[in-house]
């Protein structure tokens, strides 16, 4: 066997060990720096280049590299293949870039009033608890076995009346030693929930309360949150890019890489639960913990995410007519799951409503307390998909509209996700198309987030330099050298090179604006469809709550502006942030919220899009700015 | 690494390959020869010996073999280790006696009666079924999930109610495949227990039936019933050898040797899921189908046994204060437990009452219909200990005491089991002391059984041979050279070599008549120490049900003649053979059995004999032919 090379990854200075025949893009991944990869290693994106400066590696592959790329050292990292040690440079565009993960409000260091509000409101009674119990000493006249004595205590104590109290093997294997060494006074971890209770661990006696994780599955990054089961307080939070990043950045490329193979299935599966993994080591050792402290996991996901992550194959959600799986998952032991929690410690995966809309939506939509009012509510979130759910305590729908990766930085030449460097405002003057910026901490731009895109296009027809749809109106009076042409393309120069952090001028296409009014159009499209679907006009919403990282710091005044959101009064918008945890916290501390998490599941009617023509005729007509349709925007002028 | 060494075992002449270090003992089991062990492999109790014919092994203890012995060529078999090919003997009686294995009335090709009436009173209601299920297939307007799809089907026609429809993330993964491999026509396997409906398996439409499998895991033996769980019918039965003999005759020995180290535990576990997936790949040939036709499995087995099947470390079970690590066990997917059935399919273990009454008992209770009237019934298992059960459907008592293996062939001479050779009848003319015998399938005697010890007993008595202590009367008038003194102690030939199928002299010694009397003494004073526990007196018991393969062969006036059964009417007595398998059948079938096995294990009280004196006062009081108190056995002269 050979040994392993060195790999040098700059400009970090990053050294990693890697065998031989790994290919960049993994290697990069080993290192922690993820780099971009949109066709799922198949050479064809062009995503992820990278420079080779020194080594020889085996290239399998070039793609649409230019000679002159080539002649520069610049490869595709996944279509270079190691074989001796090398030095590699990952330029800032390949890159997914640094952690940018919306973690919720407790970064901030509390929850909001809301979220206690909830609980509240659902009741405190978590999916796991811990029991202190202390057992007399068997004898020759008290000789009941082990599990009778103990089981007979936790019923006497918790007066279960006729739920069962189950003891699954690999805990009863242990028992006798545990009650033994513990002198019989112990501690036991209880799962409960509908079915039963299970003890899934027995220790020596301690007062110590019992955690839970409540986790954030998502497509790009995820989240953890380890939860006091008995407070209901967030100790610690993590998150990182989800590590299934490698084999493709959306849902569509990882499930084309997963169906190829039982080995390919498993390894993007190990790669989301590595990523869970790691997340939770960092929190063990930060808060002095061991596994065996995690009593409960609940996780949110998008359909996808929730196969990949259960290892099941995931290919009918891409071919039509779209069928998951299964919607319900069955809550299975975190030792079949391969999660650093109890072995036995019960891992709850959120329901999903249908391929395209999720255990993500299911959880936020149980956030938003939407269905448990009279009041009609529209909850979007919105990421690639767009997924909507429209409704109130008599009826549900939802749906998902493909809106792209515009707003989350992809296929926008500038793009970015909201992160230091992002442009958030744009400021232009109508008369002379001078620029000012708010950049995200304040540091000169990089490029451009969701929310900055957002308001970029609604400046950019306010000053004229666009049609209302999408052109660029290059004989604009002001004459300013930043409308200019390119060989490939229009664009406006938001910021010149020399004020810039990449060290290069920041600009938005015309393709770029095209794509982003393809993007709302998609999200408006649904919005309306879903209500053409129930009948409800636009002025019976009472509140528009928007989740997810883009939604964070969206300007409404701007959305509305370009008809990316619907014209209706600004209080009536609500941002939620990323629901998709939260709603995994509340399950894990509530049994009535994990109750109506499932039954939620099962209320909600999922409209597919693509069946009838309403869509396709909204989406027409939505590719305008805001939209051909004047009379839904009476703010717009 | 050593090439593997020939072994042939005489007078079979049957070869097996072995590594170098693997004991005789070992190597014979493997040869499916199964040489006794009295002691666990430790070299002290001299039970497996064998002659070594050729070649040169390793010996690593001689335990109590004489000089003469030794020069012979005989060999310990657990001390003997090989190091090259080697030619071996194994005598007749170092060995455990080809397969007798109580199958049950099955062998007679039908059920008793009686055991349908139960299955009738209980109620057919199988622990697994199978369901044809047609789906439509889905399309882009009815998108539900595979698992959405198949599970509201399935409730709708099972008419579920509450009761919740789970799928293992195993059944899961396959799901999509086998529903669209099979165009949506698809028969589902389900186990319906308590807590739910669980879907164990979905594969292409068919309409054979399910079926199940009755285990009966005894000590020595081990039987297994392939039960149509559609018709009740009882298809197929093997039995055969408890693999597990090689690491010790008795569950003390296999205690002893489980508890040395975590292996050993795997070790001895192994051995019974191997000796029942033998049986069960014997019945998947025969009967031409797969494990995966295997919906579910019910085992009843003593408390040592049951522990060991699932690997549960059984410690406790020999130490003071005797403490099971459980009564009630939790039922496992198959796949857990490794047998060669469905994955997914529930292993269940009944329940036990304590570390000497096992789930066995309560298998054969439940058969008795013991505790479903209001007469009092008497239910006694006879083997290495004897399992004794008092009670109706107001209480239930049990007890076991310590027979030793007499009636089982052990630590008698010529001891063995009721199989052909062995003498189950003995007329001894008192004038003369010459001896007529009835032998099982009327060939030459080669040893005596249980039942046969009990006739011979009662004999010796009557023919003033020995008096009722059983000393052996040397002065009898009849002055015959059966009646004889070896250096060792006192014998009577019951057939003589030129007579007997092993070539040399059958006696019965005053060692062998004395361990009879502490056998039978411990089994009476068990009913009487629990029958003065609950006040009862003998003629108060409706009935006497006797189980067990002693049982079946069993003379009642001999047993009352001795003292060994109480001295009630013989119409009150019923053998009921082999209740253990029988109850595991009745489980598989009906659910309500299955319940009522579970509320046994809970009702019944359990009595240590070794608290208090009475056992002791009764057990000397009974070491007397037929008993110190004539008053108990008025029909005794």
């Amino acid at each position: 066997m050979m040994p392993p090379f060195q790999i040098k990854f700059m400009p970090e200075s990053r050294i990693i060990e890697a065998e031989s025949g790994t290919s960049l893009l993994h290697a990069a991944a080993q290192a922690e720096i993820f780099i971009k990869s949109g066709c799922g290693s198949k050479g064809s994106c062009g995503a992820c280049k990278v420079v080779v400066l020194s080594g020889e590696p085996l290239v399998i592959g070039t793609g649409s590299l230019t000679p002159e790329q080539l002649s520069e050292g610049v490869r595709l990292a996944c279509q270079t293949m190691i074989q001796g040690d090398m030095t590699v440079e990952v330029p800032l565009e390949s890159r997914l870039k640094e952690h940018q993960v919306l973690m919720g409000d407790v970064q901030k260091g509390i929850l909001q009033e809301s979220d206690h509000d909830l609980l509240e409101k659902f009741g405190h009674q978590p999916l796991a608890t811990k029991l202190r119990i202390s057992l007399s000493a068997p004898t020759l006249t008290e000789n009941t076995s082990d599990w009778a004595r103990l089981s007979m205590e936790i019923r006497r104590v918790l007066k279960t009346g006729e739920k069962p109290v189950d003891i699954p093997l690999s805990v009863l294997k242990n028992l006798p030693e545990a009650l033994r060494k513990a002198n019989w006074d112990v501690s036991v971890t209880l799962t409960d929930i509908d079915n039963g209770i299970t003890v899934t661990h027995v220790e020596a006696g301690n007062d110590n309360p019992p955690y839970g994780l409540a986790i954030d599955i998502g497509t790009t990054t995820v989240v953890v949150y380890l939860v006091n089961l008995s407070t209901g307080e967030v100790v610690d939070q993590q998150g990182s890019y989800n590590k299934q990043a490698k084999f493709g950045d959306d849902v569509i490329t990882r499930i084309v890489y997963a169906v190829e193979n039982a080995e390919q299935l498993q390894e993007i599966r190990i790669a989301v639960v590595d990523t869970i993994n790691e997340l939770i080591d960092k929190i063990l050792v930060r808060q002095s913990l061991t596994c065996n402290d995690f009593s409960a996991a609940v996780a949110a996901g998008n359909t996808t995410m929730t196969q990949l992550f259960l290892g099941v194959d995931p290919r009918y959600i891409r071919l039509e007519p779209y069928i998951p799986t299964m919607t319900n998952v069955p809550s299975i032991p975190a030792k079949d799951v391969g999660l650093h929690i109890l072995p036995e410690a019960l891992v709850h995966c959120f329901p999903s409503v249908a391929s395209y809309v999720g255990g993500d939506i299911i959880s936020g939509t149980m956030v938003t307390d939407l269905a448990n009012g009279e009041d009609i509510i529209l909850f979007i979130d919105i990421g690639t998909n767009g997924e909507i759910v429209l409704g109130n305590t008599d009826w549900l729908v939802s749906c998902a509209c493909s809106a792209g990766p515009s707003f989350e930085g992809g296929g926008i030449t500038f793009g970015m996700r909201a992160m230091p460097g992002a442009i958030e405002r744009v400021v232009i003057d109508p008369e002379t198309l001078d620029v000012a910026l708010k950049v995200i901490s304040k540091t000169l731009p990089v490029g451009i987030c969701g929310s900055g895109l957002v308001d970029c296009l609604s400046k950019l027809l306010e000053a004229g330099i666009i049609d209302r749809v999408g052109n660029f109106q290059m004989g604009h009076s002001a004459n300013s050298a930043r409308l200019r042409a390119t060989s490939d393309d229009k664009e406006f120069v938001l910021a010149w090179a020399d004020q810039a952090g990449g060290g290069k001028d920041v600009v938005i296409t015309e393709n770029d604006v095209k794509n982003t009014i393809r993007a709302k159009g998609a999200i408006y499209a649904g919005i309306r469809t879903l209500l053409n679907m129930v009948s409800v006009e636009m002025d019976m919403i009472s509140r528009i709550i928007i989740a997810g990282g883009f939604g964070n710091y969206l300007n409404v005044q701007d959305s509305v502006q370009i008809g990316l959101l619907p014209d209706i009064e600004e209080e009536r918008f609500e941002f939620i942030g990323n629901a998709s945890i939260k709603g995994a916290r509340l399950a894990l501390l509530s049994q009535n919220a994990w109750r109506e998490a499932k039954e939620l599941g099962q209320k909600m009617t999922y409209v597919e899009l693509s069946v009838g023509p309403t869509f396709m005729d909204e989406y027409v007509s939505a590719l305008f700015l805001p939209h051909t349709d004047f009379s839904l925007f009476p703010s717009c002028t």
